[in-house]
């Protein structure tokens, strides 16, 4: 036995062409199965990864900017205050904020507060007998101001401990039901939201092609009837979230306007439309729950004649209403298709592994088939199965 | 023939070595074709796949903070207020927000409002002749207050429906042109974004380690001269996404500034830097457009020495720059790197199916090769090409 | 040699089974080589790929809206404002915002400021010794005012430009050290994070179920005996974050509150809950950093009897808290598990490749095993390696 063995010379090696050698094994049975389990594999990856799933495409997250306009006009008629008209600059707390927006809905209004010394609100903290009770200095961060050290009349009957602070002190109700604002659920609000997925260089405004200023001058989103409108009332939002306006506006909340841009970029561009959902974001629930709702506090401040400064207060309760834009954006890729195809391939491999140990372990000629497939050899020599 | 057949014995089957039996076909055509298409596999997975698109990477998006700071005075000389500058606490509304910061380029502005009744803006929907066109307690979304159900009029020529409102009404008119703050376009704003990827606890900040006070006490960015400074002249902005900040700044915008932080960081850490873009956010078109340009309500609240409220109704238009931080890091991790690798093999065994189909379809000596690749057997014995 | 080649007919080839016919080397060397780097492969891609790095699982990121609420007053007492405290509606600057928060801790008041002309204050660029020296109408982005042109005694001894401004102009002072309000280090802030993995369709809360509404009132968060307690002091953010709090209040800063939500969805709903840590996220290095910490100018508006407008104007120092959630959610899916699999395949396959060049290069015995291995023709006829 002469030997050609690979690597003679380098040259010869590098044109050799390695291909195995086969048995075909001709049997109906072994055929069907390999068949179908080969069938099972081409339809997982080609059905399932690649035309369901989009195994081919790159993926790229939305980057997204968003403006809001609310317009509406709320009345309301209180002993304090008389009858008086909400418009925008009153109660959307800040201006003007990116992607979110808050309205006010209910409030406690304590006026003329300056800054002087008087009784805390009774409490089993505050309530005192005797100076004694109340320490100098002491400001708890669930209290009203810094004590003085006196303990003064709160009432005719109670006394609690002196403090200095922003008086009179707000006082401890319950916000007014039905909410001050009830009118607010009239309101519309104008979402503009721009997107951009940057790996695609790919642009898109919810305010479609299709839509022109005369349509959006009176239109109001619905999803039977103006899914393209971008104006939305905030008590239509509301209910789409199965939450009642009213029931919410008394102590406020926090909804969720959700924007979903999943586009398919190798489609026409003109398929890639934002889909509206609406979610309550924050807990009704009362019992694991502190300060349900959504409230907080600010102030307007004047200045007296004399040079005294005094401020309104106001507790204000309302619906923030915050725009989540998410989504994904896909785009053919080479990469994925081929590192999917890749993986198919070897899961055909997997295959052959299965239906050879079928063959091997099942088939009524199995020894038949092993003595054609295999070849034993071990350090010594050949084995006995080889034939002579 | 006896059997000396795999699991006899475990003990032998564990240490038995499988290894295909290969044919190999030395031809020059064939084997240029195999190392061909080999060739053109593995460039793919190196080259592309691994040093182009640095698929051996694992990826994290990025986490963000950025705070602004303006600067800039602007004066302003109107009839109604007269000579009058206006600094940063006058145009930046509100004074902080977290990523993005608005400046009041132009405004309309109704002073000394108070609740009061006065006539409606004349409009289709608000002209009437006698009380009976006007509807006690109607309040429409686009209207300007509550109808208190007379017609009254309005000047001398016209009468519309009287409203519950804070009067005097904004006029309804076309922001002042030129820009009342056309000085704004010379304002400066100091961007100061932390980033951070949690996946590969690398944080970073745009005011690079290479940059001193000194210098930027007095830099402006110039993406030719000054590409490290974070100091950016609105105006620059504003012209580097090919808009004119003048023709802007009349009805208000958004603009976008793009900080991209695609980082390698299986370089070294300095070659993470942010690369700055501009681009216009709302759309200028004004067909499919309501309300174009950027604009909010908002006012100032004063008190009368008799405790009248009255406030300053400020519409301001202004341009809204967005922050926006984007961006991917990537590392080496052995899992995609695998994976690719994985891939990029099972797509040279698919090599191997194509060379396999050409050998044994098209060369010459095909039916030989046939003969020496495969061997038949079926249920019932080996079949005839068989060599004995 | 008669032909029974595949395709003779269609119907036969389709159930043909095709297997390699293998050569078994018997040898404990190869042997053991062979299963080690199998066990390997396996081991990597089962307990690596799959059980430590989750592998098998599709991945979302997560969506999440956040609201906070401060609760505190502090006690401040200067020469200009007296003896005087401050509530939540003074220090929370705007009053509410999404997801971030700011807390006013040290300022620099400019009391009953109006529009009128004062001499700038005096810098290199604004000292002056005649008219000739003050431009009319300059005005430098970081100048106090507009030129008038004339130039005025500052003091007795300085003469500078004169500006038309608001005056009298703020001082160019630093921040008062100790910080004005620093009670403020014993305020609390409640948390509250409603996140969302929208592929997934769960939701969750921070403030979780086993919490309850007597426990809020009064936990504050801790990392060894309250975890689960959304109410952090914020001295505690500081310092975990290796801060001090009244070094921090003097200039301000910026302070991340991270929320990470990493949940696997294959686990209990109990199992996914936030990881708080806290990270400066402003840079404190005075050398590469132009206005260290986190100050913003605002200002209240005042009119007097007559009409005229006066501020005071506020340069505001303080932290702001920016709330960041990130996190990443998995659940099992099969196309990224049939992905790993089929590269781990694969990998099997590249064992194969280096045990080949093992045995047939280092072994004792390669001659023979290569005789058994490969069979070599070439386009004129087998060789000569062939038994006969």
């Amino acid at each position: 036995m002469s030997e050609k063995g690979c690597c003679d010379s380098v040259g010869e090696c590098f044109f050799d062409y390695h291909t195995s050698k086969i048995l075909v094994i001709r049997s109906k049975k072994v055929g069907t199965l390999n068949r179908f389990t080969q069938a099972l594999v081409i339809a997982y990856v080609i059905g399932y990864v690649c035309v369901l799933k989009k195994g081919y495409q790159d993926t790229d997250t939305v980057l997204s900017s968003v403006s809001t306009k609310v317009k509406g006009i709320a009345l309301t008629n209180t002993s304090e205050l008389g009858e008086r008209i909400w418009d925008v600059a009153d109660y959307i707390i800040p201006p003007q904020e990116d992607g979110s927006f808050f309205v006010l809905t209910n409030m406690i209004i304590t006026p003329n507060q300056t800054q002087s010394k008087c009784a805390e609100n009774p409490t089993p903290a505050s309530i005192c007998t005797s100076h004694r009770d109340c320490k100098r200095g002491f400001n708890d961060a669930r209290g009203d101001g810094v004590r003085t050290g006196r303990c003064v009349d709160y009432n005719d009957t109670v006394k609690s401990c002196e403090v200095l602070s922003w008086c009179p002190l707000e006082k401890i109700v319950e916000p007014p039901n039905p909410p001050l604002l009830a009118d607010a659920e009239n309101f519309t609000v104008l979402i503009k939201n721009s997107i951009r997925y940057p790996k695609f260089n790919f642009n898109k405004r919810n305010i479609l092609p299709n839509v022109n200023s005369s349509y959006l001058t009176q239109c109001v989103f619905s999803r039977k009837t103006d899914p393209d409108c971008p104006i939305f009332r905030l008590k239509d939002i509301v209910e789409e979230a199965n939450e009642d306006f009213q029931t919410m506006a008394v102590h406020g909340g926090v909804m969720g306007v959700q924007i979903l841009w999943d586009c398919d970029l190798d489609m026409p561009q003109s398929w890639c439309v934002p889909r509206y959902t609406f979610r309550r974001l924050d807990n009704k629930d009362p019992e694991n729950n502190v300060a349900p709702g959504y409230n907080f506090r600010f102030a307007k401040y004047y200045k007296d004649s004399d040079g005294t400064e005094t401020r309104t207060l106001i507790k204000g309760y309302g619906i923030r209403f915050d725009v989540l834009v998410f989504g994904q954006a896909g785009k053919f890729n080479i990469i994925p298709t081929l590192l999917n195809i890749g993986a198919g391939l070897a899961l055909l491999g997997l295959v052959n592994v299965i239906c050879d140990w079928i063959v091997l372990t099942f088939m009524t000629r199995k020894q038949h088939y092993k003595e054609q497939k295999y070849t034993y050899v071990d350090d010594y020599g050949l084995l006995s199965n080889e034939e002579t």
